[in-house]
């Protein structure tokens, strides 16, 4: 049954039912979190080898002869270069190793852009106000490092196959625009990967800025869960055709590979931004964690065994988002009151509810014990425009209480729904 | 004899027979590097043990009962911050571990003034031109950090116990002087450590500025060589005394405790600045690198545990500057040709030769195989306006290589030293 096609009275006498089975979630004391893509403990099970791979009796020379317990070596030691770049599929001079988060990347990468500026120009911080496109619904780490530095964001509808390309080739001409944060493959929280037409069309802008740069935050390009993948262009082979390697910064980690608590990042860029940042990055450090590089590269020694390791995440995490589209499908379905897309990987669903309901499942949710990432983050300024976007990370719970919660969510959504529908 | 009490002659025939010297070393064909202050092998396998701390079997679950491998934990496990604590002697509210290195803890600090000010004050990059104060001879990276941001720099004389509070207490009165680095203990490469009347006038400091930072680095806070060892007053607890803690950023590492290519580093300031650098930093990571926080913080356990390390240090260490400062006493004395400090702890031994002949002594050096520090890097924009300083590392070579390297070393400073005084 469709919700808006049904009567008052119908509507009414819905609500009493939700009602009552709310009250009786509520009274179950519950207490979940669906708040982070935080891998769970068997997810980081699966990496405690890592740790006995380097110990006292190790040698602990990479294979260029550094001392990886020494100081030195500012990019990062060769072999683990060149399983960054065997992921990303670059040349290894392209590719600097950095500490545990890819996120203090992108947030140094912006500072630098902010205080000297990117590809010779002034900085940021000296030309006025300057903008930031934001698709969204997106990842509110982005949303925040933007703030933060008081760069003004614009929001960009996210299509079914990326960032709506027309609008973003409209607002380049505007040169106070300098660039974009996006995630292409298993977007946070869509799980949407970009069509070779947007990654193309993405290669051949010409904005008006020479200083605009798209940070393709590649968080989750290993990150398949299931044996139908998307595939997603290499940025930096189509950039090339269209000489604007220059436009883009990309970076990746070992977060939700390896540790969130102890893994290792990459910035991926072309020969004149390496140069940009390895200038900065030169006064700032000596080198990140050697140590920990050695042990990354050699547990997983090259792209095959990166993808082996994966293939047992993904066993863990596949039952997880099974649970939830269930559970949606079963709960939602011909209600016309939520969509989502079911993802072929990444670390979220995201579920889009009524107009003007997110706030108040989100309410709902949180007096029952359910805590949900904060309805709103997922877009600049923690204004989802249409109060819809529910953001939901399946990683960290175990099956059984993500059944409950999903269960909870869904009567939270209805109960939401029907509020609206029967309002004065 | 005093060089410059001998006749022209007198000079010019040392002169022949110290060029048949600086002949012979040449020939051998030395390559020989005392350029920076790295831990030697030795050293570096003192901590292996420290590998094995955490391994796949261990517990990872910090004493707060936070998973260390997981998301979480912005300024580091309690454990850790408890040790880094003991260190510094503060109470653990007021520390922060960091990544790899203080120096990008200094870096991003002073990025953070730059972009955002410091204690509520105007953006430093908003005032105008600004000025740092610069002890010198000092520490080449904290200069390097000035002049990447455009700090004007403005150089301080270094007394025997410390650096020349009578100017400092001049210059502040310019508002836009913003502050000092200093490395309060066996300074850098000085050896120096400041006299509790250099920090209790440190704490009384009164500046025009009120977003005056003075950055503590306490990098050689435990690095003691010998049973004689200097005592240094904590800065925090005179600031308090004073109502000045807001004033002072201290931060420490184990880059030469544990692994310089794989330790962590510690920023411990008052509770406002806590506040503020805790707010950049949960925009710019998650958390630092907790499984090596868990694997510092069980293998050290507490300050004992750092103290009994260090003389296992030091007892590597010592030697080697028995050999610099042995080799400085036979070749020098009587000559009045060079003046240096034996430290007591530290990771350098100073060198001042005849004005005007550092530079030179560097080329005869490197000519002959003997790679030292860049002259005139331990001043601000690399001019040492005497060129006379001279950083010796001692730490890397092994003390045959060294002796051989201060032997040549003696030889060039006299050579250079005569040609000066037979100069027409």
């Amino acid at each position: 049954m469709v919700y808006k096609d049904l009567s008052k009275e119908e509507l009414l006498e819905m609500k009493k039912e939700l009602q009552a089975e709310y009250e009786a979630f509520k009274a179950k004391g519950l207490k979940l979190d669906m708040s982070r893509g935080k891998p769970n403990k068997a997810q980081l099970d699966l990496t405690n080898d890592m740790l006995d791979t380097v110990n006292s009796s190790s040698d602990m020379t990479a294979s260029d002869g550094m001392e990886t317990r020494n100081y030195g070596g500012l990019t990062g030691i060769p072999e683990c270069r060149k399983l960054m770049a065997e992921i990303v599929d670059v040349d290894e001079k392209n590719v600097i190793i950095g500490g545990v988060a890819s996120l203090t990347l992108m947030y140094d990468y912006i500072s630098q852009c902010m205080v000297f500026g990117c590809g010779g120009n002034e900085p940021w911080i000296k030309q006025g106000e300057i903008k930031f496109l934001c698709p969204c619904p997106g990842y509110d780490r982005h949303f925040g490092i933007l703030e933060h530095f008081g760069i003004k964001m614009i929001n960009i509808k996210m299509n079914a196959d990326g960032p709506d390309m027309d609008s973003i080739e409209e607002y380049i001409k505007d040169e106070s625009v300098k660039g974009l944060f996006c995630v292409p493959k298993y977007s946070n929280p869509d799980g949407i990967t970009f069509s070779d037409e947007v990654v193309r069309r993405f290669a051949a802008l010409k904005p008006a800025a020479k200083d605009f740069r798209v940070i393709w935050d590649n968080a989750y390009i290993v990150h398949d869960l299931n044996d139908t993948p998307d595939r997603l262009l290499n940025i930096f082979d189509e950039a090339k055709k269209c000489g604007s390697e220059d436009m883009f910064i990309e970076v990746i980690s070992t977060s939700k590979i390896s540790f969130a608590g102890g893994g290792i990042s990459a910035i991926i860029a072309s020969d004149a931004n390496i140069a940009e940042i390895k200038k900065r990055m030169g006064i700032q450090i000596i080198s990140n964690d050697k140590i920990n590089q050695l042990r990354h590269a050699r547990y997983f020694k090259n792209l095959d065994g990166i993808k082996a390791h994966m293939k047992k995440q993904a066993a863990i995490l596949r039952p997880k988002f099974d649970t939830v589209t269930d559970g949606f499908e079963k709960a939602f379905n011909g209600t016309g009151i939520a969509s989502w897309k079911k993802p072929n990987g990444g670390y979220f669903i995201s579920l889009f509810v009524m107009k003007g309901c997110a706030k108040r499942v989100g309410q709902l949710c949180k007096e029952a014990g359910l805590t949900l990432t904060t309805v709103g983050a997922t877009y600049p300024y923690g204004i989802d425009p249409d109060d819809s976007n529910i953001r939901i990370a399946p990683s960290y719970p175990n099956v059984d209480e993500l059944q409950k919660a999903v269960e909870l969510l869904c009567i939270c959504v209805k109960l939401a729904a029907v509020e609206k529908l029967t309002e004065e």
